[in-house]
């Protein structure tokens, strides 16, 4: 008979909770988790996973930016590799969940396939990506960016709060970072990659369902804005003559969230305000906020940015009040590739999940891996969408949809005659 | 002939040039003026005054609240007083005539009458209260409450930055402070009080006219607003399941400005915003912030008020957001007397100048001296309505164009039969 997907489902649960432990704290259930990149957990956490996946019939190995690679082999050695997985670091005191589930369920996949004996005509690849979240060297996505091939050296000088730098890191966990450019995989290679990841967003979970299938990684913009008044005597001030930096703050919040709720794919926030002299009497003379806007849609994010601008230009004219302001990021949406999301909506609702896409608010490992290949993702509901925190959580038989929704995924590209995935 | 308002004007602009010096500061003109309570400062204040109340034919002392008090005084000793003066004390770096140029223009009339031999059938003091700003002991108003009998002599205990307490200070300016209590006018015995000061606002100065005539002193009410919303990733939870506190603090600014720009004697601010996390990329969790109301009439800032928490209310209801709330001060309106009003009109239009009144959005020595007598108060326009700051400038040839005003008003005074300011 072999195992279930229900039994391998548990098995990724059990995994979860135990590489929970492995942790600079002591306790995750009220700490949460803290693993950073090259450290003593990383080390621990790689040979739990490093057991397991020898166990569920893979050859394992560390490349030189500390990724760990389990591979499940196809009998043809020159098979192309469909790559699966998500990273293995967290934010300090992050969750149980966010990176490492995109692991272990992929992991819990070849059990599956290893005890049923199923072989695929292409390689299956489990990557633990050594660090997505940037907390030790305040660099993002350094895992995905080694295997996609757009590593920048220059990063092997960033120094975590110790002063280490991430070269001698890297060093000290047995990799030689100056064959760092050798871990990309070799042009064509790669058949796509597919990430799982818990929603970090209240959607699934609102709408009954146990996972989604994401669309696109969003683009972000972020900007400063600095709204210059004329500070006052509260009381002796006419209303007519003021020029209040923090009424026009107030306006630009105002336009930003009625811009935002009344544009489809599209989410913003100003999420960072300070004002001066900021005293209980006086008039503000100025205020500086952030604004960022989000969108799957570079065009609808383009286009909310040059309306926004000119709404606030408007606005505060009308104040009497001077604006200042700079682009201060900017990062381009990633579109998943509509074979990929139409083949995991296939094996979603082939497993009687009604398919549902949704976009990706935050950025993942996708966003470099793309420059190497396809990619995919799919969403799993998390409690009220909390992520980075201890409270993080997941409903544990969502663990077994996904495992079965994977196998249908590789069945179905396994059968697929022209894999097109390519 | 005699000296002419010119003339005194122009002396009472060579005074304020001259006791600007008396300050912590070494140069007025960049670093302002500091001048505080019983200080070294004080003190040659305080000799500078007396000397130049002598010279005008007044007899001077300092009583123990170091008040100096000037009087020019009546045939009959029986006679009432008309009381006018102003603040010798400024904040921190203040302007050169917030306070002390009301000390010194009614020196500046009584010069021109004792100049004149005009003599009043009432006393006339001329007061330099110790302490209006309350910038030592954190206490406004200290010099009119001795005065007017409304001294807490709690208020001893209260210590400056250096432990200093204020009996102390008093003692060591030569004061007893345990005989606060007998230096109040006795009943009966104030005609009125009469206090000239810079506007603090920019409304005569856009109007064209050198001075205006007050109509009530503002009450003021401050309330702490504390607006509990649901932090969140600014990328991954949609708009319509946000709950923003900065948002819903945005409502809230918007509906100050706006009541307070329809309501006519009512001006407001929300001067203090305090946002958390006040990340980037962080939907707001909480956002703290002031809202102060003033007018003249208490019955407008309390309707206000009610009309406000009412719109604010169901504003973050519809948000989604929780309001804690706290009145954290409050200070009822003070009307000048009509019959003062009225004859300082009359002796503005005597001189030419069309009579406007106009109310005080500050507080002033009146809110204390109310309790002993009526009160009146002539604002003199003060550039671009800056003070409290080292840019704070008058106009040198308005200040004999007070000097004729209160010339006036004395005059009239002196000759209505039954002087009805009682």
């Amino acid at each position: 008979m072999g195992v279930t997907y229900e039994q391998a489902g548990a098995l990724a649960w059990q995994w979860l909770e135990q590489i929970a432990r492995v942790s600079e704290t002591e306790d995750p259930e009220s700490e949460g988790v803290t693993r950073l990149c090259a450290t003593r957990e990383h080390r621990a956490a790689l040979d739990l996973l490093g057991g397991w996946m020898r166990d569920a019939g893979m050859t394992v190995r560390v490349d030189n930016g500390a990724n760990l690679i389990g591979r499940y082999a196809s009998a043809d050695p020159d098979a192309r590799t469909l790559i699966m997985g998500s990273h293995q670091d967290t934010v300090p005191h992050g969750g149980k969940y966010d990176g490492i589930m995109g692991v272990l369920l992929p992991l819990a996949l070849v059990h599956y396939l290893n005890d049923h004996a199923i072989a695929l005509p292409f390689h299956l690849d489990v990557v633990a990506f050594s660090d997505e979240e940037g907390t030790r060297f305040s660099s993002t996505l350094l895992g995905s960016k080694v295997l996609a091939g757009s590593f920048d050296p220059v990063m092997l000088g960033a120094e975590d709060d110790a002063g280490v730098t991430l070269r001698q890191a890297l060093l000290d966990f047995g990799c030689d970072p100056e064959r760092i450019a050798d871990d990309r995989y070799p042009p064509g290679a790669a058949l796509g990659f597919v990430e799982v990841h818990i929603e970090q967003g209240p959607q699934l979970e609102a709408e009954g369902l146990p996972i989604g299938v994401v669309s696109a990684i969003t683009g972000i913009e972020r900007h400063k804005l600095s709204i210059h008044g004329l500070a006052g005597h509260a009381g002796t001030v006419p209303m007519h003559l003021r020029q209040d930096a923090l009424v026009g703050a107030a306006r630009v919040i105002g336009l930003v969230d009625e811009l935002c709720k009344t544009t489809d794919e599209l989410v913003g926030v100003v999420g960072k305000i300070d004002n001066s002299p900021n005293g209980v009497n006086v008039i503000p003379q100025r205020t500086d906020l952030t604004v960022e806007l989000r969108s799957p849609e570079d065009a609808t994010r383009l286009a909310a940015r040059n309306t926004l601008l000119a709404r606030i230009e408007a606005a505060l004219a009308a104040l009497d009040l001077r604006l200042e302001h700079q682009l201060i990021y900017e990062q381009a949406a990633v579109q998943c590739a509509p074979a990929l999301v139409a083949q995991l909506e296939a094996a979603v609702a082939a497993n009687g999940v009604a398919p549902r896409t949704l976009f990706s608010g935050a950025g993942h490992d996708g966003l470099a891996m793309q420059a190497l290949c396809d990619i995919g993702m799919l969403f799993l509901r998390c409690a009220r969408g909390v992520s980075h925190h201890p409270d993080e959580a997941i409903e544990p038989d969502d663990l077994s949809v996904v495992v079965a929704v994977l196998a249908s995924f590789c069945m179905a590209l396994a059968e697929s005659a022209d894999q097109p995935v390519a």
